[in-house]
């Protein structure tokens, strides 16, 4: 993937909005081998099951508009909404706990494609320090603060055990990081200016389940 | 972990709920090793950053009830809730797609502990099929139905890329499958009665990129 420069957007944008643009772009990348060179909120809505109206207006906020009929250039959206969800940038990123899902996620070749550059791990384990995981090494926890600010890392991500999370998350808040990463089905708490998102897989796990033990007694 | 035969919840329970459920339970064994027997929605609320009055509305879905002043037996409590999300029951699980997410998920010993059994993998790539993660076999995608059949595997997992992941999703529903959780980004149509459950990592570092481009500009 090519480094560009374009400025990645500013605005505050709605979080439903924010969790459908990944669709589009993931819905445009599979057009492209069928060589479609325009399309139309209703080929994107039947596609996504997503009203047209609220694509055109989730696609109204990158500033780009359709033409009648026509509908919306493929390869213009499509690195439209790269840069605009920051996909294009490289955000450097430390991950702590190198464990089965840390590695796992250090492994990610996908994030690195979503602009996610895994600079370094950390873990307590002695046995995993020094090693690589993906060529990216792991270090002991002390190391983290030089870490952070020598390597440039601006977000942390968390796989560490529950009860670890939240003093993990205040070492990397004190090092100086902008963003963490919360793996853990831990509430973590930040001090402001810091952003959180949380990735909680084992709650999409429990919604599941509910889901299914119902399904199973109709 | 020992294998129980309590049922599991077969109320639909709102989603937040089942979101916020996991939380709790993470606290819950955060406390363990300080031998706490006791604890009240208050100290919960402090802990979690989550209203009192909502955490015993969320846990008076399980039919439990703490006592005045007293609050919730600590191991009573986290038992009831890990059965009650299912977390106590094994759901045997296909992955399809044994690259890096997939691969990385099929290893993450953490789903074991949530109830999430997998027991086989499916790849296109010929160079894994036969080899095995974490012990875990790689098939061929013509094997799908029979393990399915065979190995009685409810849910079907995907991780493979966004251009297959309906098609992968199709083959899984006509197999058996009962539930499909996605790790693709792209969004799948699945038929009526089979529950989907969409985990878009992807999703996440956008929402995380655009909140920290808006706190750069503060």
């Amino acid at each position: 993937m090519t480094e560009k420069t374009t400025t990645t957007t500013t605005i505050q944008l709605p979080e439903p909005t924010l969790r459908r643009l990944p669709w589009y772009l993931a819905y445009l990348s599979t057009l492209k081998k069928s060589e479609t060179e325009y399309i139309s909120t209703t080929r994107i809505a039947e596609a996504l099951d997503v009203d047209p109206s609220q694509i055109a207006k989730d696609l109204s906020f990158l500033g780009i508009r359709g033409k009648t009929r026509i509908g919306y250039q493929v390869d213009a959206l499509e690195d439209k909404l790269r840069d605009f969800l920051g996909f294009g940038r490289r955000h450097n990123a430390i991950m702590v706990g190198a464990g089965s899902l840390g590695a796992a996620l250090i492994a990610d070749s996908g994030l690195q494609r979503y602009g996610l550059n895994i600079v370094a791990g950390i873990d307590v384990n002695v046995s995993l320090i020094g090693s690589k995981i993906n060529g990216v090494e792991i270090f002991s926890p002390e190391r983290l603060a030089e870490l952070v600010d020598r390597l440039g890392v601006v977000i942390g991500i968390i796989a560490v055990p529950v009860d670890s999370a939240q003093s993990v998350s205040d070492l990397l808040s004190s090092a100086g990081i902008k963003a963490i990463w919360n793996f853990t089905p831990s509430r973590i708490r930040v001090p402001e200016g810091v952003v959180i998102a949380n990735t909680s897989i084992y709650s999409h796990l429990a919604v599941m389940y509910n889901r299914l033990s119902l399904r199973d007694l109709q």
